[in-house]
């Protein structure tokens, strides 16, 4: 038997690498969640395509992440508009992008993105559709040197 | 001096324990969330007290849970009635639930519960209020084990 057929490649969400939060006004948030996390926010971050601003804090092996929006053209502005301030997205890490925007495409989910693009702390990007996922926005991330 | 007062104890959320998110339908939604996350959901169960069926999937050091209302007394009915599938709450673990409970009262917050409960897969929980979390339903979760 070849080796080669017997060895099939597991690919799965490496784990929740942060959740994303919309807010109205960053620096406010910065001071709620600095004291339900008990720990310092460790960056901010404006990503101007994107028309947000974020904030990043830890919490062991994972991350929140604040987005408010700079402008009523955000995505951001438009979702608080919508719902209110929330829970925005979960991103899971992903150890190939490519293979894995592949894999759920394959197995009938819409991406948002056709490549990956570039996001917040220095990451590569996708996001799923969520009328295919139950409501639920998914951005996979891939550490931008990791590959 | 004395060393005791030099010893000041830093409590923080451990990480995301899990995140909850609402479904109509249990079996539909663990067929969607198998092939996201590319894994087995490896338990389900039913909660009578909270009138919600769940079911969990593992994702590195992170679990993902779907709610299923058993009935439309269920909070998970009324919060898919008004704001649809989707994202529903974060849970943090903590090493010590009543000290990090009585920390966050001194800190201002709410909490949904004045005694830890108990929740699925093991756990006592307890909730915070989200009209001072930004909208985010934060629960807190110690394994019933831990402590």
């Amino acid at each position: 038997m070849n080796p080669a057929l017997s060895k099939i490649e597991i690919i799965q969400m490496k784990k929740i690498e942060h959740i994303g939060i919309a807010v109205k006004n960053l620096e406010d948030s910065i001071a709620v969640f600095e004291q339900i996390l008990n720990t310092n926010c460790y960056k901010t971050e404006s990503v101007d395509s994107e028309q947000v601003n974020t904030a990043f804090f830890s919490s062991g092996p994972n991350k929140i992440e604040l987005l408010e929006p700079q402008s009523e053209e955000s995505v951001i502005h438009k979702f608080i508009e919508t719902k209110g301030e929330g829970i925005h997205h979960i991103a899971f890490e992903v150890e190939n992008i490519e293979k894995e925007m592949q894999r759920l495409v394959n197995a009938g989910f819409t991406l948002l993105n056709d490549k990956p693009k570039q996001g917040a702390d220095g990451k590569l990007v996708c996001f799923l559709h969520p009328k295919k996922t139950n409501g639920v926005l998914i951005e996979l991330v891939m550490d931008y040197k990791a590959k």
